[in-house]
């Protein structure tokens, strides 16, 4: 048990914020709860840019319970996030806020970049003798964390969207037509594989998965298309919204006009309906009939309401609070650093154990879908499904005829 | 009291579908129960689609009652649906299909177009000297029949747009940009305007709201948004898929690539992104700093998900089945055909009354914003927010710091 150091506690929300994310900044708080060196729990406005930019923090510990508690319903990140990536001259004020704060205890909740924002900082504390113990506090709804079997905000984003597949497929399937739903996910295809927990009866949707791991011929897609109308007379499809040509090029990217790019390098993808509207085009072009007739297709980009839907998963809403809570209490035993990471026991009954790792071994890697995930070239497999299902919570059942 | 007909009744679904048409589905079963010269109650496959066609009907009498109640809590139209306007020459095998199965009470469950189809049915069956009694049930998510406080499907649409723009608006206020919404409804904005339903505290989105009743002004959206923008450092917005531009024509269906039109010459609004992306495009360009570097643009197009999705406003589902149920009793007490119509009584406490209406009174006719619910040119009254209030359902409160 090493000792600990007194000063005040700071919390940080970074990246693109989940339904849930609220939980771990109040499950950090709970951790930290009546540890005597940790005079002060505060919250950075708009993380890392917030501390640079000096704006006023929050008072968490100050904040009353009841309050933190409606907090932690409520989705996106109620600090602010910030996409902003620490340059190395930016971190004197990043330090220079903390002194001035008497903040020895740094936590940070976000994903892979977010993980290597709080390794940077960590470091360059170090760097700069200045002693602050550095945790990170995972978040993705991409799900694409190194070292954990899960992460927190991706069974609610998962759940959202085998909700929006259940109920969409049900709309297609009384208006036959061809239907394509983009889905979220940059590099992983976890969010998009997780359309296939909306299948209950045979025939049901999405028929087609497209995932970012696997390489998208638009010839084959179209075929793909072809075999499914010709059985159902219908086709639902999922597509991430990071399909890759076979020279690996984002093709969502390249179709958004003036997309934007984050300090990560991150070219946009989300928050357009190119890539789904060029799918569509591809479609009515490629099934057009000698008259000029093509069948009905639509395209819905089912967007940032992915990330923000406020019906969460229940078990995805615990463990972000309980993965904040560890992190919190990481740091009452006298953890230096470290990033929480979750390990899966067992599927029978559902069980997990979180666990403190090194952050570099998160800090801007990304996990993508194993191979054992993946079915052919537009499924996912049996072990994907048996690995989603205890994070999406329970899902209706619809009736057919 | 008119003397009941010996025969079956016959249900159809038609146009496009909501959350809660199986209400009415199930309603229209349960208002018929028991009664004696009514045999058997059958479901039209596809609406008068799947008579032309010949498709065998669903035994709805015969399904035990606890399959019809599962039906009714599924999204979407359980029997099929349908687009198709029946002409003058397909009327023979929509009358020789009800004939073949002694059908003499018909029940179809839509909006203005479908209640078109009901009446065009209606006149048919007498001027072919064939004894069918027709009655429309309402339904749509535009709310925009004529001779309707508001009609069954809108609520929990207006509930899922509600919820999305509040969630959204967390998630735009955490990373601050313009956030571009676009909303279902091709004339009527009642839709779009139910975002407003999302503000509950000073500052909160939608900060602006365009609907199709108010003519588009490019020129005056840019000024809008820099407005807002000037005041919060964010704006949401509400885009109706329906805004015309001064000449009355709409800018979304100009759009689309290969824009697709049904048989009711509706041209194709959903299912594409392109009225999103324009309107980000236009934003993007129009706030370039001297650098060429312009704020964070997004658009996020709502989609099919707005009347399909599954968690319903508790008053609407009640109401839709309600209406169901009264058409049922209309037919039970020797009416000879109407649509039933919803009246609100008072709004503290809310009540309604329903009546049976002539058919041509709603037939074809589209009802929009009055102007007491439109506050200048780009947001809504108290007044509408009023009467919105008791269809959405109870609305979570989120907490900001």
């Amino acid at each position: 048990m090493l000792k600990l150091i007194e000063g005040n506690a700071i919390i940080g929300q970074s990246g693109g914020p989940t339904a849930v994310i609220n939980q771990s900044l109040v499950g950090v708080v709970e951790g930290l709860r009546g540890l005597k060196p940790i005079k002060k729990v505060l919250g950075m406005r708009h993380g890392v840019t917030g501390l640079m930019k000096n704006l006023p923090c929050v008072d968490l510990s100050g904040t009353p319970w009841e309050v933190l508690e409606k907090v932690a319903k409520t989705p996106s990140a109620a600090l602010g996030s910030s996409r902003d990536k620490p340059k190395e001259e930016d971190c004197g004020r990043i330090f220079d806020a903390c002194k001035a704060q008497d903040v020895r205890y740094f936590f940070y909740i976000g994903g892979n970049d977010s993980s290597d924002t709080c390794r940077i900082v960590s470091e360059l504390a170090r760097k700069h003798n200045y002693e602050m113990r550095c945790f990170h506090v995972p978040k993705t709804i991409d799900n694409d964390l190194m070292c954990n079997d899960h992460t927190p905000g991706f069974g609610s984003a998962a759940r959202y969207v085998a909700l929006a597949f259940m109920a969409d497929d049900r709309d297609n399937a009384s208006l036959p037509g061809i239907k394509i739903n983009v889905v979220m996910g940059r590099n992983a295809g976890f969010l998009t594989a997780a359309s296939a927990m909306a299948r209950h009866n045979e025939g049901d949707g999405p028929h087609l998965i497209y995932l970012p791991e696997v390489a998208f011929d638009p010839d084959r897609f179209v075929e793909d298309v072809k075999a499914v109308v010709a059985k159902h007379n219908r086709c639902q499809i999922a597509v991430s919204e990071g399909i890759k040509d076979k020279e690996g090029r984002d093709i969502g990217a390249m179709l958004i006009q003036g997309a934007q790019t984050d300090s990560h390098g991150n070219a946009q993808l989300s928050g357009s309906g190119a890539l789904g509207d060029m799918l569509s085009n591809l479609i009515k072009e490629k099934f057009k009939s000698p008259t000029g007739k093509s069948p009905r297709v639509r395209a819905d980009t089912l967007g940032y309401l992915q990330r923000c839907w406020p019906e969460s998963s229940p078990i995805d809403a615990a463990e972000a609070r309980s993965v904040g809570v560890f992190a919190g209490q990481a740091a009452a035993r006298g953890e230096m650093e470290g990033s929480v990471s979750i390990m899966r026991l067992s599927n029978h009954p559902y069980r997990i154990e979180k666990r403190l790792i090194p952050l570099r071994d998160v800090a801007a890697k990304t996990k993508v879908m194993p191979v054992e995930f993946i079915h052919g070239t537009h499924d996912v497999t049996r072990a994907f499904l048996e690995y989603c299902k205890p994070l999406v919570g329970e899902l209706p059942h619809f009736a057919h005829f």
